[in-house]
Formats: C-alpha cells, structure tokens, sequence
C-alpha cells in the first residue's frame, strides 16, 4: 500500500485551458510605475522613440497602463501548445527530505524545448517582429536561457538572430552556445569588438568579464546600426516581458484550483524579474482585490542584491546608457557583477514595476549565498529527479528558508515556487559545488 | 487564420490510462527464443545462475516464455507518474521542413527526469533489488543515459550506485558524470585498474577507449565480489529489460489512437534494444494477431552494424567472457566500436528476443553514417525544438529516409519514431558536426 505521500502529483491543463490573454497589472497597481524619461529631455518616453528599438506592438504593451487583459496572438498560443501548459508539480519528496508539514508546489517551466521560461516572451516577441516585417532580431543574454529562446523563436519565424552572450557565460557554458548555434543563431562574447560600447570596455578594462548591462548595450548599438529591419529585444526588466511571462502564473492559479489549494507564498529568483512576475502577479491581483494575503518573495543572489541592497532611483538600463532612464531598484548601471554560476541573475537593476511594487511593499526580497543556492538544488534533484537551473536555486533555497520555519511552527503553508529551467548545461557548476571548490562572494 | 499543420499536437493519457502491466512479447512470438546457456557446461543456465547476479524478480521475467502480461507493481507505476504518460509529438515542423505526405509522430521519451526513457527500467530494476534487501546496485553505461537513470532509481529507494563509464564516453560527455553524481553515485571510467577484468585489458591494451562489453565485465565482476547485498543490473539486451520498456508502446498505442491513427511504419534506433523493443512490441502483437502490417526498423550505426553485418549465433555479452553464452545477431564479444558520440549504441550484440525476431524477419534493420544522424538531428532540432540525443538522431535519420520515400511516390504513411532522450548533454558532438569536424567512421 501506498501512502498519499510517496504518490507526486502533476497538474496539467487541457489545451483549451490554456491562457487566451496575458494580464497586465499595470492596470491594476495601487501606484503606476513612473514613466521610463528621455536622458536627454527628461520626459517621457514616447511610443515612437521605444519602437526606434523594440517592435511597434511590443512598445504598445510596455505604456499600456490601462487594459487588464491582452489577447495573446493565436500565432503564439499555438506555440505555447509545443510545451504548455507546463506541469504544477507537488513536491512531496522535497516535503519529505525536509521534514516540513508545509505543501510545496513548483511550477516546472523548465519541461519548455529550450528548458526555460523565457520562451514565453521570445515567441511573442518574435512573432510581433515577424508580423511588423523585421527580419533580423539581436539581443544579449547571461547564462544563456534567453539567448536559446530568441535563437529558437526566431527560427521558428524565419528570422536571423545574433546574440550578444556575457563572456564569462559565454566561457562557462559552451554547451548553450551550441545549441544557440543549432537553432541558427550568432553568438559573439560580451563585451566584444564588434561594437563601439564593447571597444569602449575592452579599452578601458581589458580584462572586463562581461554583465548584462553590457551585453544590452552592445545588441542597442547592432539594431540601431544596423538597416531598418533589425529590432533589438529584451528577455526581462521590461513590462511588456512581463506580461508575457504573466501565462506561468494565470496556469498556476487554475492548477492549484485543481489541487485544491492557494498559496500562502509565492518563490522565484530573481534577477530583472521576468519569471517573477510571471508567476507572482497573476496572483497579486488577489490581493489587490479578492483579500487574499498572500506573501510573494523575490530570491536574489548575495553578490548582486538590487532589491535587498539598491536604491530606488532612474538609472540606465545598460552600461553604456543607451536605455531611457527607468525607475528602478539599482546597484548602479555600472556595477560589475562577481562571476557566479547563475548568470541570469548577474543584472544591477529591476524592472520598472517590480521595483514599485517593492517600494509598496506589495512583495519581499531575500538574498542567497551560492553555496546555499546550490545546496538546496542538489537536496532538490536528489529529492525530485530534476536537477535545477542554477537561478531557479536561489527560489528553491528561499523555499526551503520557509519550509524550515513550518517545520518548526509546525504550520503547513502552502508554498508556490518557480522551478525557471533545469541545470543540465550548468553541470560544470556543480561540479564545482561538489568538490567543495565554490566560493561565496558577497555584495 | 491558423491551418491545421501550423499546429503541432501532443497526446497525453490521464493519469488512470497509464499501463498497469507490461507486455511480454516472449508469451507471443511465433519462434521463442533460443535459451541463454552455460558456458561450462552449454545448458539452458538456470534461475539460480542468473539471480547470482541480478534480482531474482527480474530473473523471473526474464525467463517467463508463457504469461503475456506482467503487472507493474505499484510503487513502480507511482514513480512513473513523475513523468508518463510521455507525450506523443505529431511533428508538423519536420513534415513541412521535408515538404513530405508523410505523417510523423515521435514519442518523447526525452523528457523523463533523467532525460531518457532508460528510467523506465531503472525504476522497475531498482524497485525489486530494494524490495529483495540489496544494499548496493552497479551497472554499466555509455553515454551515461543509463547510467544517470539507475543513478537516480537507486537514489529514490535508498540504495547506493557504483556505475562503470566507457572511458570515452567518460571524456566526451562529462556533464553526464556530475549528474550521476549529484544523484549519489559513485562513477568510474571504464576500464580501470579497479577489477580483475579492467586490470587485464589495461594491461593489454593501455590505450583501450571502452566498450559497453568491458563495462559489463567490470560491473558484473563488482557485483560477484561485492558481499551479498550488492546486485548488477543492465541497462539493455536482456528480456525484462525489454519488458519494462514496454510502457513506451503501450502508451503510444493508446495515444495514436487518440490521434486517430496507426502507425504504416515504426522506428528506433538500435543499440542492444531496449528502446526498440519498448516501442515495437506492443505494435507486434497486432502484426501476430490482428492482421496489421506495419514495418519495423532498427537504426543501428554504420560503425557498429550487428544487426546488418553481424552473425546470429551464441556470444558473451561482455569482453571478458563474465555473462551465460546468449543467442544473438553479433559482432563478436571482443568487437571494439569506434568512438562515435552515439555512445548508447556502441555494443556488439543485440538481445536475444529481439535477434530471434529478426532472424524471423518481423523486424528489419538499417545503419546510418555519423554525419547523416548529425544532420537529421540538427533538423529535427530547428524544427521541433528539441535537441536530440545523437543515439535518437539515428532513428529520426531513418525516419527522414521513409518520409522522402513518402515524398517520391506521394504516399502518406503514418510513422512512429522514438525520441529516446535529448542532447542537451552532448553539445560538443553538435558543436563538432557544425563545425565540419565530424567524420564518419563504418565497420
């Protein structure tokens, strides 16, 4: 006989359950984000200076601070079909290894083809490029999770990518490289020569190990230098991404319904806030209006704490400043990242707003050490055979932080977490982890 | 508007149409197989022999000829219920990338926790050595599939693993290393100077690069010098092996007809059979039954073709001679494959059950040149979004060699293929065949 414990349980929505429409909190916050300003005039951005750079629709998206509900184009609903919707997991054997009366759930985005979330935005904001005849689509990426959604999604439009990869990524794991390249794409290590930001670093700091600031910077300059038909796009910060990532948590609401249970804390990493928002905002409007209390905390690494150590002010978006300026939780545009395994993570800002919700306390953060990040993944993959992107760690230790505390209060909270992608192309980091040869590095 | 190939499909069961029983095709075949034989003294070897060195329940499967159907056991099916039903892919993105009438449907079996349907054994072997009071478990690998999976089957149920890694594929594919190894267990190459077996082909061989047939020979040897509490288990070849892949066809079955088709032609590829056998034989027993013609297609290696230019007749099934004589289509025990990346395919022997079917000619076989696997996979990758495992690109090339035919003459044959597992792991074949560096190398 089997105890209901030892019996894992996944949620799945049938195909028409998948969601039509992203959800725009915008509408809905207590206090709108401040408008993103002109460095040069200090006025708003303008939809026309946006699209000089993003696709047209995409830009529409990010000033919309009206409309609730977005239709999701039926072009990209039918991609999300390729791997949506994505299994609600209960984490019983995690619950078990920790001994914790708490009820822990994961949202597992890493089952998508390119094993992240980040697909969720990079099929629509290819397909909107794709419709408004770009031919061409750049963009930086980290650790490599964004770089092979674009490169996929851009395939699958038939458009050309080139990717700007933060160098010390770029040399940690080949392996996305490669499969950035399988799907057709061009990579270049950032900073790089290619462009006037990249010269400009590597002039004054040979030696620079790249940042997504600076990966961001360089992509800016390709689309604006390059003939009208190159668009520049983004994986995070911005709220038209968000919206986008808003189809995890509006899954994740009706598959808890199935399991019968709400959260009482909703967990993700964090490091622009794409997949935070993603899974916590759908949520939030509970709270906004249905008295729900939901607590949504946002897991960062020790080494690069906007959240829990930046300030709030307008800051650039990238290195360079080519971005407009954009109210944000900041360490400062120019701040260089330590080098650590879970590369989305290494960015110095917040997005817009997420960076307002956290001033109004609508949501937490917490920092992670990366020995306790990769602590809890391989507690984590021991205990439920996936083995975590070294990002979705940082929301999988916050987990366990909280899972700790039921233990001992002896509550059994219902604890939502995003599992962001697996950590196959990152097994050199554990690797490292193992051997006892990772280093902590604080802020 | 979308048309109706703009969608791909995927299939899944409820979670109550997951197989409760295995198929036993032996219960079935028209010509049973030849009996496994003691090489001292050539008889039939005996439950006894056998269950020295793998768990006695698995014995028992293995030389059950009578009953055609063998239930799964509870706490196995639970733990399928991490990941099955694995989704049936009707694969759109490839039909139109060959612009062929052909309707192609895989089975993704890549998206098991592991990464590869080699679970579906694991999970089983694991279970009955628990279940018998065995402590310890050892086996060999290749590319690491198998080894990843009993890694974590054994895990999951409280045992420790000690796998034997074909050096080469040691080298090539470290990442699959630090899996196993976050999963417990304890990996060495293969051969070492840790056994009698490696000792004396290092000793011979200094520069000897590994076969899956040492590895056995290691590990068996492991097992029989290793107190009582340790078991050996295999990851291919051997009846119950077979048995327990079954749930692959079995599902498939159901959800083709969930698609409203049947399958003209299946097809995997072909190492020692294991995931051959889990697709095929639940579609043969309608070949024996119900009057159905459907074709079925072993993808073997040109560089180790034991299907296509070995000889049927009793061999080992390792290098040193440690395994019962066993009735096989073979390359000889102490064949030594070249060092493709398909690593899950370099064995000299196919299982006897399946050996017997091809001698019957139920089944046919075709070897497939490295670079031409490559291609299809890269192929497949751009249009499915899944980047295959090279073990798996063999099955989707013959795959893409029945859908040109389909092209040719205008036929629209349904075809099955397995998608064993992905090649997130081996990135740096992929990185070899783009960059031209990949050759071919034929028996």
């Amino acid at each position: 006989m089997l105890s209901e414990r030892m019996k894992q349980k996944r949620y799945f929505l049938p195909e028409d359950e998948i969601p039509r429409q992203w959800y725009n909190i915008q509408a809905d916050m207590p206090n709108k984000p401040m408008p993103m300003l002109d460095p040069a005039t200090r006025e708003p951005v303008t939809l026309e200076q946006l699209s000089e750079i993003f696709s047209v629709e995409c830009c529409r998206q990010e000033l919309n601070l009206t409309d609730r509900w977005i239709d999701i184009p039926e072009e990209v609903r039918e991609k999300y079909k390729f791997y949506r919707s994505t299994p609600l997991v209960r984490a019983y054997g995690l619950e078990d290894a920790l001994g914790t009366p708490a009820h822990i759930y994961f949202k597992n985005e890493s089952v998508s083809p390119v094993g992240s979330h980040k697909l969720n935005s990079a099929l629509a904001q290819a397909f909107y490029c794709k419709q408004e005849g770009v031919t061409n689509v750049t963009t930086e990426t980290g650790a490599g999770q964004w770089g092979t959604a674009l490169s996929y999604a851009a395939n699958l439009f038939g458009m050309n990518a080139a990717v700007y990869q933060v160098k010390v990524s770029y040399e940690q794991k080949p392996y996305r490289r490669s499969m950035m390249q399988v799907f057709g794409a061009q990579v270049t290590p950032s900073p790089s020569m290619s462009t006037r930001a990249g010269k400009d670093i590597l002039t004054a700091m040979p030696n620079h190990q790249g940042s997504l600031g600076t990966a961001i910077s360089e992509a800016i300059e390709l689309a604006r230098t390059t003939p009208e038909k190159c668009k520049y796009t983004l994986g995070s910060t911005m709220s038209h991404v968000s919206l986008h990532q808003t189809v995890i948590g509006l899954e994740a609401e009706k598959q808890m319904e199935m399991a019968g249970e709400y959260p009482d804390i909703v967990i993700a990493c964090f490091g622009g806030g794409s997949n935070f928002s993603g899974l916590a905002f759908p949520f939030m409007r509970h709270n906004f209006f249905d008295g729900k209390k939901t607590r949504f905390i946002a897991a960062e690494p020790s080494s690069c704490p906007k959240m829990t150590k930046g300030v709030f002010e307008y800051d650039f978006g990238d290195e360079a400043g080519y971005t407009p300026l954009i109210p944000m939780f900041t360490l400062g545009h120019k701040f260089q990242p330590a080098n650590i395994h879970a590369g989305g993570l290494r960015y110095h800002g917040a997005g817009g707003v997420v960076s307002q919700l956290m001033k109004d306390n609508i949501m937490e953060a917490v920092d992670i050490r990366q020995t306790e990040s990769f602590k809890a993944g391989v507690l984590f993959a021991k205990a439920e055979g996936i083995v975590p992107a070294p990002e979705s760690c940082h929301a999988i230790a916050a987990t366990i932080r909280e899972a700790e505390i039921c233990r001992q209060t002896g509550e059994s909270k219902v604890i939502l977490f995003n599992l962001t992608g697996h950590g196959l192309m990152d097994m050199s980091a554990y690797d490292q982890y193992l051997s006892g040869n990772l280093i902590d590095i604080d802020y």
